[in-house]
């Protein structure tokens, strides 16, 4: 095992996992920090005041993003009396970091008040994104606690809907005139003392703040101080407008490693900046929100909601998916004679209807893929669905031949065999189609095409599957 | 519609989307470009020269990663076609930016000298990294090409396993010394005159080149020249070891908002640095295989793989896929008996069994997730367990209930609608605890919670779906 440094993060992680464990293992410190038991009975429990100053040193030590990721691994009882040690000024920073999924139980029993000062220590922009998203409607509240200059600034910002560029861009900037002198910047940043987090350049902006270039950190280190700034900057910056989709932002940022970008507005006046950590949040949940659509999940399910919740935030898919079962159960019913004539059919459906969901869901797992990766354009549409139906059909002949063959064998029926395998290139070539077709359309319906997507193909696949079998049965083998 | 800047990433989308259209939508350019059009043919087509102008032009203006995108989104004839008109001096950069699923038909046309040669402007780190990716064994070649001194730094590279942190860093680091003042440093860096790419931070190392601190750009840049490098350093930096996971290094990275970090080996000497632009690639990577592996979809599968090439790469899960399927049926036809006296069980069975694959699925993913996210812990997994049955139990007894009523209605049965209710809830139980523990015991066994464990999931509910319900049936109905 290799040694780790001693201020490796994997010490963290070991702080985390220590600090999950203490909490779920021993019930008993988790009701005695929520006052759910006595002092008497505390005092019975030997190692339990060993293990409660144990969970306070971690809390205390643990820094803010830590707290926030133990608190999202943690069932709701838990994170409670877990939430009650965390220090008030490291609140809000919590609260910052945390997944939108557990800010509910966390602010349950805390007044207004108690959150407008919760979020004192924090940047401009981290206010407005909280009051922006928490469950609870702060706006009034964290305006008067302004100065008045900036809330004409915050009210612009909360214009933007929420998944635009313009709801994640963060509005503190630096911004320098292209005529001065490198040296003459290097001394406006001593006497401004710092920077905003992650800044990697300055903004160049001229006298109505229309950006006119950028200037990095480095080249203002790396070269004299007599250089003029609108000789050194990149006067051909990478921008983003407010209005576009933070998801196509973020391949941009990853196509050409950018650290931070300028938003501007159609006149390219500078309205703020994009920075990459904002990004990296936007990759983890984009990434996250289609995994779980596509499965039909919820962008809230959070694995340690208690069950009302779960049960609620998935009946919708559940009930979606009845009815497509219902359906697909009524075709097989208008077939009841054919099956009673043959029972072997019944044992055989399901293999027709199977192989289809899963070609299906590869098929539109890789469209939807594409399409985020915005690999697909009208061009190449065609190609796309000539090539799928083509992996299926010479997919259905060797695997619908094989299971053919083994249908004979077994049923001693050679036609039986045939409808097996005729049925099987059928349905993977409706699941390869669909495959594609499905989130094209979504995405032409202006939808998002992952939501639901699986789901949704399973039921064709298996509706399909059904019918063509049956159906080629009665027509052939009745 | 908002109006974009001149500069905006928007401009360059349109750029790549136009080239994709005219090569897909016109297939003479290709047969053109890969001259298998003569001349003659080529001025019977009016607009085709124009067309190919814009191509070349197109192609000329496009930045690298623009270009390595474009060629991932095209068939691999046009593909092809592409790659040839792209300028030497910029192929390398091409190489590197595109995915792994594209580099088998660039390099296919090229010479091994060909490859070394377009590999040259790259910085060593990039040379490195396609060296060892790339699907030919080009090691040798580019080893006698670099001075003797890099040789056994890149030797010492390439013997990192190549999912480990040390296969991804960067060796091009600047260090200084922690007993110089700022303004020592800054005339050190105008010597130097450039900094590796993404350079945020400077890494402070002793005689013996063991990390002691960090100093980040903007401290130099804010803070009077006179002071000393030691006081003004972060003297306990976040760092990796070589052997560490990329994919917790990122969430890492995340969490802490990180641009850069310092890797040490065991006794804390400095070996290199992570940036976080490797990281966003990590983390879309990550990502993405997760989604294509759920479904039983290789990391190699490309859209525009051709037929024979996908045909390859999908045939292992569906074969396993067509086994359980067939595992399955052979369920089934065990009740042979049953079914033929009461045909309506076999419209009814598919219910019992897609209802369990959907809650079964949606479990898994969430699973896999927070696996994913280190959410779940030794302390948390019972809870996880209890949780995820609870909810089975309430929505099996809620839609099963539904569910039961209604077959009551259709068939005139009560005990087929009892039994069919009773079968719901059992197979979502059944769903439920598999997905928890299908997950965690790959986790256990050492490999990716993720690979095909959809079709793993499915496989269960369906056989388990048949046996209990038509069990169920033959005990109680029969």
């Amino acid at each position: 095992m290799p040694v780790f440094h001693k201020n490796s993060a994997r010490v963290r992680d070991e702080e985390r996992a220590r600090l999950i464990w203490l909490l779920t293992t021993d019930k008993a410190i988790t009701s005695a920090l929520t006052g759910k038991l006595t002092l008497a009975e505390q005092y019975d429990e030997g190692r339990l005041a060993d293990d409660i100053a144990e969970v306070g040193a971690l809390v205390a030590h643990l820094p803010a993003p830590d707290l926030a990721d133990t608190l999202e691994a943690l069932p709701s009882e838990e994170r409670h009396a877990l939430w009650g040690l965390v220090d008030n000024d490291k609140r809000g920073k919590v609260l910052h970091e945390a997944s939108e999924s557990v800010w509910d139980d966390l602010i349950e029993g805390m007044s207004d008040k108690a959150l407008i000062d919760a979020l004192e220590g924090l940047d401009i922009d981290e206010k407005i994104y909280l009051v922006q998203h928490l469950p609870r409607n702060l706006t009034g509240r964290l305006l008067t606690t302004l100065p008045p200059g900036e809330r004409a600034r915050v009210r612009q910002v909360m214009n933007y809907q929420q998944d635009s560029v313009g709801a994640i861009m963060e509005f503190e900037v630096i911004t320098i005139r292209p005529a001065v002198t490198l040296g003459a910047v290097q001394r406006y940043l001593r006497r401004l003392g710092k920077m905003p987090e992650n800044t990697d350049k300055l903004f160049v902006t001229d006298r109505n703040q229309v950006l006119v270039g950028e200037l990095s950190l480095q080249t203002i280190l790396l070269h004299p101080a007599s250089r003029l700034v609108s000789d050194m900057m990149d006067s051909a910056p990478v921008t983003f407008h407010p209005q576009e989709d933070p998801e196509k932002v973020a391949r941009t940022f990853e196509r050409d490693n950018l650290l931070s970008a300028g938003v501007v507005d159609d006149a390219g006046k500078l309205l703020g900046r994009l920075t990459i950590d904002e990004i990296v949040d936007v990759v983890y949940e984009e990434t996250d929100n289609d995994i779980r659509q596509m499965s039909g999940l919820s962008n809230e399910e959070d694995v340690f909601a208690p069950i009302g919740k779960a049960v609620k935030t998935r009946w919708a898919w559940l009930a979606v998916n009845l009815c497509t079962a219902f359906i697909a159960s009524r075709v097989i019913d208008g077939f009841e004679d054919t099956i009673a004539k043959l029972v072997a059919l019944a044992s055989l459906m399901p293999i027709v209807a199977g192989i289809g969901g899963n070609t299906g869901n590869q098929t539109i797992t890789m469209i939807v893929r594409a399409l985020a990766l915005q690999h697909i354009q009208p061009g190449n549409f065609s190609f796309l669905i000539l090539r799928e139906m083509g992996v299926a059909l010479i997919n259905g002949l060797v695997w619908g031949g094989i299971m053919g063959l083994v249908t004979w064998g077994l049923y001693h029926d050679p036609a039986l065999g045939a409808v097996m395998m005729l049925a099987m290139v059928l349905n993977l070539l409706v699941a390869s189609l669909m495959g594609v077709l499905i989130p094209m359309v979504m995405l032409r319906l202006g939808r998002d095409p992952a939501v639901g997507s699986s789901v949704l193909i399973t039921a064709i696949t298996d509706t399909g599957g059904f019918f063509i079998f049956l159906g080629l049965a009665t027509l052939f083998l009745i």
